[in-house]
């Protein structure tokens, strides 16, 4: 059996910051450095979202990827473009809003629309900055 | 065992089209959308082939990237580049041009002459544009 | 005056040839080299399009980006993404499908609408591969 | 006289909004679309600093680039990165935060210092999204 | 277990060659080709670090970036950086220079202080030129 | 008069250092930092070279690329690529292997060649890393 991987990116611009009110500014600082600042930052995100499947005879697709396109647009680019992550997405809602975080958040909300059109959602690769990124795979550990 | 992988990259420009001559016009639109005009559109390639192994004692490496890179020059871009991927190549010959299917073409096209110098083929990416892209393990599953 | 320039980037996917009728096979291979091949081959191409301005005391803006965005979805994307650029555009009929010429095309057809939202079209960079790309500047000669 | 012109980048990430108080929501939205989100949003910014001259004789340098990387880090990078452009910086403060705007202040805070140590500033590309960026040179319109 | 990868880069420029004094000039050109040029070549290496884990609940990281990024400093950036690497680096001595070698010798010199600070060291992609990059698992064989 | 500007990209890797043998060590690490390091040092150098001319109305081409590439292999890459700019490269003897100092040379190399091919040489970009590159007009100062 042929099992191929697919891979659609899409983009979103976003404000966040990490800080906990529980937490005295000193200790923020120490642990979040510069992405405590109360008054928020941003960056330009990429999300990667790979589906697995054998193509089809006719199409020669694993999945069409205006399906898996029309997804990612309704369920994370609509959510999280030009938004704060931490104040204006109600899946993100008392979350610290880490990468991590928002990367498993993510996967939990378009897991089951993906599998609808018959997709098996099986990696997302989140970047932040040209410098740090998130991959996950809905939990299991390929290494 | 120390094994380590490494990867080659080769580029190559090409037309295709995805479109079916035994399904109506409407039903090639409704699939494939653009992707089934008539004549043609096409798009910059990029390949990249990962070959693994234990690195040599004497030399440090997996492979020789100078043969890795021969073989692709003359089983890929020589195939490939600036050609009709549904018209000009005669191992894709009667199969739907899509990433997908191309990609395991290749993999069968590439597999024995790497092995031939010594290297296991285990990953082929096969990047169509910025925003999409397919990734093969010879049909094993990693996750 | 504070002027300064804004560029907004889109993309394209496309077929095209370069290959003359009026000469022999040789003659086409000779010059145009592997981009003759008769069935085609195609890029990802990128346009750049410059707008020069002083910024609006309002909102900052030498031109709106999504009107700019708009005209160029509307002339440049709807008219050459996923198109054959010598057989399925009207404005770019019986000329050479070159990217200088291309360029020069597109220019005449979007300086008109961007001068009616407001905006000076001052350059146009279009990039065919990752290894070469035109600039225009109107005919203009800025070194 | 064998002028050259060399270029430092830098970057930063930020969170802007671009919003009238004096206007209606209304009126916010239909200038600015998405970027009017009252919770802001956020960029990866990459601001490209040119600074023209002849090579010295003894170090083949136009300006050394530790001397133009130090003021950028301490003019651009300190002042703007992980900041809310609207509300933590001084010299953005009553302006409108657009692309254009923040590079022509940039423009007015490091032209003096970068000229201290024997640059003449140029040009300044601020990158905002792959999609966009500005140029500004100054005011001088060199096409 | 919500198990997820986290990736940190760091770049380094360096020089290096492939070389072995036990053979001919012409058995080292054969073999290496340019890169047994005698007086050495460089390139502009990139690193990418992974670490794997579980986010911590109250600050949402699998390991502060902060922490990782002062291991690659002191370790990888601080040791390669405008460096040669036949030559210069205590760790890389008496090794075939390869990215394989390096990679892997880089792994053993990280891995410990990863885990100091609470982080699983699971892949080090190591990219000399857009052309071909290794990567290593610890000697694990995902795939 | 259509003007309009094409550039070719080639690539080369390459060691160098910036050291005067006339000043102390303190003097050279003062001014040169890392990059005066002994033992040399490199990058992945990428060169960009533009030729402007109107299009021929037969071919649609400012300058056939196949001849600009011919002459930036013969000329640029065969002479810098693998190599120690310092030391390996006649026409870069005894100046300093700065990138400005470099890129002046190329021009005085390529101007001819291009001229001969029917191509007006007007700028060459060289970028050293991500984070530095320059750009020479012949001595021109288009701003």
């Amino acid at each position: 059996m042929k099992t191929i991987y697919i891979t659609r990116r899409e983009t979103f611009n976003a404000a966040h910051k990490l800080f906990r009110a529980d937490w005295s500014d000193e200790k923020n600082n120490e642990v979040f450095g510069k992405c405590a600042n109360k008054n928020w930052h941003g960056h330009n995100f990429e999300i990667f979202v790979t589906v697995k499947g054998v193509p089809n005879e006719e199409t020669g697709f694993v999945i069409n990827l205006k399906d898996l396109s029309h997804i990612l647009k309704e369920y994370v680019v609509e959510a999280l473009d030009h938004k704060n992550l931490n104040l204006d997405v109600p899946f993100l809602k008392d979350i610290m809003a880490s990468t991590e975080n928002i990367t498993i958040k993510v996967w939990e909300i378009i897991e089951e629309p993906i599998r609808k059109v018959g997709g098996e959602l099986v990696k997302i690769k989140m970047v932040e900055t040209e410098n740090n990124f998130v991959e996950y795979f809905g939990g299991k550990e390929p290494y």
